[in-house]
């Protein structure tokens, strides 16, 4: 592989702590292994920036995008990742045809990795999906969202963007963020928790860098027994406002409620759900609204992971305000995408190259 | 950006006219910007007849095709225009999944620019949808067909069409036509011109490049109203045929016409609608057949913006006639496509370089 | 074009043999022909194997997947070959509205020619069309699968893994192998026979280069009139296992039946067909069992085109057994695919360079 950025390059040791060949959780990862990537990711974030958006890192590797449930901006950020690496990218989207022919997805990575390719970048509506293919092939394999278990590159870019904003505000030199240590840090996740592979990956990753996390919902969509994850666990958003640094808004995803009459589509705003008696009670209690944002600390953050509702679990001028960092939320995940692919197709360097 | 070809490079003028970083619609272009437009395609369109068909004008940017509305012939060509142009190409195909997760157009071009994308070309059912992800961003957004408003880059390739047929007959010289001075230019545009965006786009710039303008269809389709747009309007085109150097058959579109039984799908050629008594009728007065082509002025071409019906509004024979410039449209749309994504993402050059 | 890689510069014979622009079916070939795809697709075979897996073959040319019917493995395995050859990829995927807009299979092809590609990779449903594309126009075409007629390149990565399989065997030195002749071997194609354009495409290419084909089904599947095509038909698997040097285990392809009940889906292997009594006699009789693999000769290789139904028509166990060369199968395909375009863009070469 192509030489790291000079940023990555200058301090070898962040690096060097990853060796896995595959990003499958958060769950399983050390604190440093999260530092690892994190900083690789800072090395890559102003790549972004420039008016040629390539570096030759992967050049001539392949990333193949398996997608069995669909995603379209997830799939469009690795899609980027992958090109500004200089890496070739091809699609496989398996919600069609090909699935209902009977193959199993172990068999379908073998076959995509038969191809020559480098990494897979696999998302399934099955939790351990992406650990079914990692046993399968012997390629990298990044977890872009297993049923709701993990989605963790979304966890990581979360946790970029509040690092990021710290980092800023300290003027970039404060030794304790430099090596990404988020301890004193509150963060608030708001909504369908239960449902949220996001949630998890959150949890997983901001509490491990000493991060205190509270989920706030009802307790069909966020019940006691999460805690079991290392979070503290609300049933009222107002009371837990003014006391976080950031409020992470996830979108209710009605589909994924068993018996959910929500189904799929641009109903599912005006629909109820069995997990709360009506969309309005919902939003009454825990959507964050123009009022509810002047409520929180001075210098807390507005997060959504996306695609959002707009007056549904977060008022428009909350996600157009200053407070918002959900269009930087997006931007880094490019960043931490980028890091993902380079340094688990770098762990197998020796190897491929 | 790298360097423009050399045709545009050794007349610097037309090139400098254009300062949009969007090109939206071709209503609002001068007849300055619309010969900048011209001109710059006809510099890259030699690159098409190269094996190697590249030029680096745009590499390292990235152009995304956010299409809303599924058109696979123009989403086609504008990604050969942006590979030939060095640039990198991502799909968002939104038909699906995506918006019926309640995103705005508005947000969904913010998340895409926030990936780090120097140009958006957007298709979209709705009128105005480009505007609006134009005012979303900052970076280059094309219009690649908003309802029933524009369609400027098929309006483009049309006037490009008819400037290099005369160009050719003239050997190269008249310095009229190397200005794109459509003076004096008959072109008929027939069939449901009140659905069509193309005819929008087409009207606009003709006229404003000099050309008269006869739209030909019942009136239904051709109501007396679209004399606003600066062109005239006949309900026969037997009395047409012979004034014309053009005649630019419109794919009858079914789908567009307000309570319309004819759907979509194959059965479309079948159907009636309600905008004319039956598909016989209408071919007896609008279609161009064999015994119609024979009506034309000698060196007057015939033009159709595709997917054609053949045998509905137009004959096979017609469509592989001599007169038949159709597969040359298709052609120069890769020129058109090339000139308005380097000169929208050149628009923003100083910002991006 | 670039100059080929150094294994086909050296003996430049066998390429110079290749002389058409379209690989359409095997039928048509003569064994020299054969022989120049295999020969050529062995020079590019290590490319695969590369950390940098890419040839400067095709750079600049494009080459567009046309699928008129869906196929991801098949359209990945082609846009891998010609992104190794560092060609441009786009897809033109005519499943949905494109095709029921009323359009020829010839005008979509003079279309995607009319915008500068270089080689059509097309698949459709019906037989011939492949051979309608190369007919309206002039560039490279290659038949991806037509209907029941041929899937020319899925044919020559079987017998691709054949020779490659004897010839590891024998060191690499066995001069007969070295000029790919198959005198001598035995192949058994099992199943669905009747429906299959890869039993066509295999025995026409493995009866030409000197192999015996013995097909095996029920009659419904396997009618004695497949004879003409130059194989033996038997209707007892038992009876050949023993004899062959390869087993070639097809997926039953329900969806081809007429009259088939079975259907799409993730139901069709539960679902009967009017081709046999029901699936559990089927498997009785022809499914590639772990206690039929005992019975194989030694030395001979289980072979599937893709994608398999485990526990169908071949166990697990038999699928990742030692004997079974499936995975290499697709390998395989991706050096076949390169040879396929790099021969057919090459002979258009003194007119495209």
């Amino acid at each position: 592989m192509s030489p790291p950025p000079h940023a990555v390059q200058s301090q070898a040791d962040p690096v060097s702590v990853w060796t896995r060949r595959s990003l499958l959780g958060l769950q399983e990862l050390s604190a440093a292994e999260i530092r690892s990537l994190l900083f690789t990711a800072r090395g890559f974030s102003d790549v972004s920036t420039r008016s040629i958006k390539k570096v030759p890192a992967l050049r001539g590797r392949v990333v193949a995008n398996l997608f069995f449930e669909d995603s379209t901006r997830t799939r469009l950020s690795f899609t980027l990742a992958a090109q500004r690496l200089s890496a070739d990218v091809v699609e496989l989207t398996e919600t069609g045809s090909s699935v209902s022919k009977g193959e199993t997805v172990a068999d379908t990575a073998r076959n995509v990795v038969a191809m020559g390719v480098d990494a897979l970048v696999v998302r399934h509506k099955a939790a351990g999906a992406a650990l079914v293919a990692a046993r399968a092939v012997d390629c990298a394999v990044i977890n872009a969202g297993d049923g709701k278990h993990e989605h963790p590159t979304q966890g990581l870019l979360d946790i970029y963007t509040l690092v990021d904003t710290r980092l800023k505000r300290a003027g970039g030199v404060d030794p304790r963020l430099e090596a990404f240590d988020l301890t004193g840090l509150k963060v608030a996740i708001v909504g369908d928790i239960v449902s949220s592979r996001v949630a998890r990956s959150n949890i997983a990753g901001l509490t491990r860098l000493g991060a205190e996390v509270v989920v706030v919902g009802p307790p069909t969509l966020a019940p006691r027994s999460l805690e079991s994850l290392g979070c503290r666990v609300e049933h009222e958003l107002d009371g837990v406002l003014g006391a976080v640094d950031a409020v992470n808004m996830l979108r209710i995803q009605f589909e994924r409620h068993s018996g959910g009459a929500g189904g799929g589509g641009g109903g599912e705003a005006t629909k109820g759900s069995p997990a709360f008696p009506s969309l309005r009670e919902y939003k009454q209690a825990f959507a964050l609204t123009r009022e509810r944002l002047t409520r929180l600390k001075e210098g807390a953050v507005v997060m959504h992971p996306g695609p959002m509702n707009r007056g549904i679990e977060i008022d428009g001028e909350v996600a157009d305000s200053p407070q918002s960092v959900i269009f930087r939320q997006v931007e880094h995940g490019l960043s931490v995408r980028m890091a993902a692919l380079y340094l688990c197709v770098g762990a197998l360097g020796s190897r491929g190259g």
